[in-house]
């Protein structure tokens, strides 16, 4: 069998694709190879070779999003030659769920306030930018990093608060797992529930009163034309005053003037955003500074070991395919 | 029943309190009463007015911490006269857990890091303390806040990390729960483990092995003459390399040079503590910028209805006390 790969994995990676494709033949995208020579595709191929690729047989997307290929002609000649597609939302699932949970304790503790305190912030104290300051009490000048009680109030305990998931997949399901014992309200939001989620859910369309008495919402919001700009200053708007607002979806799901009046009137108490439009954000950019809005730089699937753990997801999918099992993280 | 009572609560807790104690009499020390005059006692008294108190039959200390009590002749003289002690530790577990988790999250997720880029460091910058600046690449000059790629390898799992509790009570048996869905290994140390801990536990005296494999190091100590620089050089120096450490307990707890300088070799790859020796901690000294050293102002057990949770649980002792019940958070 004839393997397409567009990466060349080092280290602990290599080895482990080098073990688990042995009796294969593998031709790297590197080495001037198309998906359309092989019957398995890894990685993140151009859509048009792969609409090109008449012995294809499966498809592994090395990636949770797939927004480039999600589009009706895609799908159309996919069904149509019996192409199977997977992605790697399971290798995701947990690094973003992790830091959705980090982001939410971290305002639960008031650390990035805390933080600022400790650092004194260049831009803002030259800039005169008062509405970029933390939301506490000002530090008392000869103590300026310990302002003990203002931060200890601004604390909450997550226990019993309302965290609403808006779009339910693999994230969101690990999310709730690692939030039970946190004993929060868990609600997940999709276009129609199916039933059978571990979770209370609402479909979308009786969404409103949800967001209406959330404590957290958290945007998991994969980005197709159906999603753009989803949290518009309507949506923003039915948010429960005083919450907390979360993307880890993709940043073309939320419109973000929007999002940053939310934040410089106070409707909103903060926001943690690791998905930006466009990302690399630019320096310039009003986000950086908009009242209580912290940003890391899509980092949330990153992890030290991801490509070995991509490479293990693709082999436990190779093993599947080989049997004729149903694959891990099966789309379309 | 004469309740003596330090502190006047207001909103809510003041409800609370009120309308739990009907009946009773309540002593407010405000209203220049002492422990002496009641059967309880309620707050943070003096000592010497406990050990004075001929009428008292029970103290709860309205804290989890309770070292100003902790000598042999306070022990000797309320084992003597059959008082009952107990503390607040239930009311802290929960938000001192969820603090303990949050910065073990925001470590894993690299967030102190990706703060340090969105907000440039004035201090840093003017006293060009390159030791100080993030233990990751630079961000390239046109795009300050974005460095997505070393962010992501900085970042890492929780799955599968080795977490040692160091002193083992309420917060570690919350923080251990908490864990769980993480999958993380956790291990609890105390002097004499009983058997009885829903965790695998590690003596004091067979810890050495225990901190040569641990990923994080979770100081959870009590203030007393064993405790003091429980943590020195030498103890410091048997924690895995590249470990994180974390001071939930009490700063006098650890030898603090010695952790700056296990934190300016780089051996420690990273400390987050919420208490310190002395506080609050004066603005010049070195634990504020010392490198990858991140501080909260003893804030890891506050929380917003902190004073209602805290009048619910001597509530709940006192309905315990009038049936002869066993109390919760019994001490002695």
């Amino acid at each position: 069998m004839k393997l397409w790969c567009d990466f060349h994995p080092s280290g602990p990676a290599a080895a482990l694709l080098k073990a688990g494709v042995k009796g294969h033949e593998v031709l790297f995208a590197g080495e001037g190879h198309f998906p359309g020579e092989a019957e398995v595709a890894l990685g993140q191929p151009n859509p048009a070779d792969i609409l090109a690729a008449k012995h294809l047989r499966w498809l592994h997307i090395s990636s949770a999003g797939y927004t480039k290929f999600d589009f009706p002609e895609f799908w159309q000649t996919i069904r149509a030659r019996q192409v199977l597609v997977s992605n790697s939302s399971s290798v995701f699932a947990d690094p973003c769920a992790q830091h959705a949970l980090a982001m939410m304790l971290a305002f639960a503790r008031a650390l990035p306030w805390a933080l600022l305190r400790q650092f004194p912030v260049a831009a803002n104290e030259a800039a005169g930018q008062a509405a970029r300051a933390p939301a506490v009490e000002p530090a008392p000048a000869d103590l300026p990093g310990w302002m003990s009680d203002p931060l200890r109030k601004k604390s909450f305990l997550l226990n019993d608060q309302k965290v609403v998931l808006v779009g339910y997949g693999a994230i969101g399901r690990r999310l709730a797992e690692l939030l039970a014992p946190l004993t929060a309200h868990v609600v997940g939001i999709r276009r129609r529930p199916r039933g059978d989620e571990p979770i209370p859910m609402a479909a979308l369309s009786a969404m409103e009163p949800v967001l209406a008495s959330a404590d957290h919402v958290v945007n998991l919001l994969p980005h197709s034309a159906e999603t753009t700009h989803f949290f518009n200053a309507a949506r923003l708007g039915q948010i429960r005053p005083g919450a907390f607002f979360y993307n880890i979806g993709r940043g073309q799901t939320v419109d973000q003037p929007a999002l940053i009046a939310a934040l410089a009137s106070g409707r909103l108490a903060a926001a943690y955003l690791d998905v930006t439009d466009p990302e690399p954000l630019p320096p310039d950019h009003p986000l950086w500074t908009a009242p209580n809005c912290f940003i890391t730089p899509h980092t949330a699937g990153g992890h030290v070991n991801e490509r070995a753990r991509l490479v293990a997801h693709f082999l436990e999918n190779l093993r599947r395919y080989e049997k004729g099992e149903p694959l891990v993280d099966a789309l379309g």
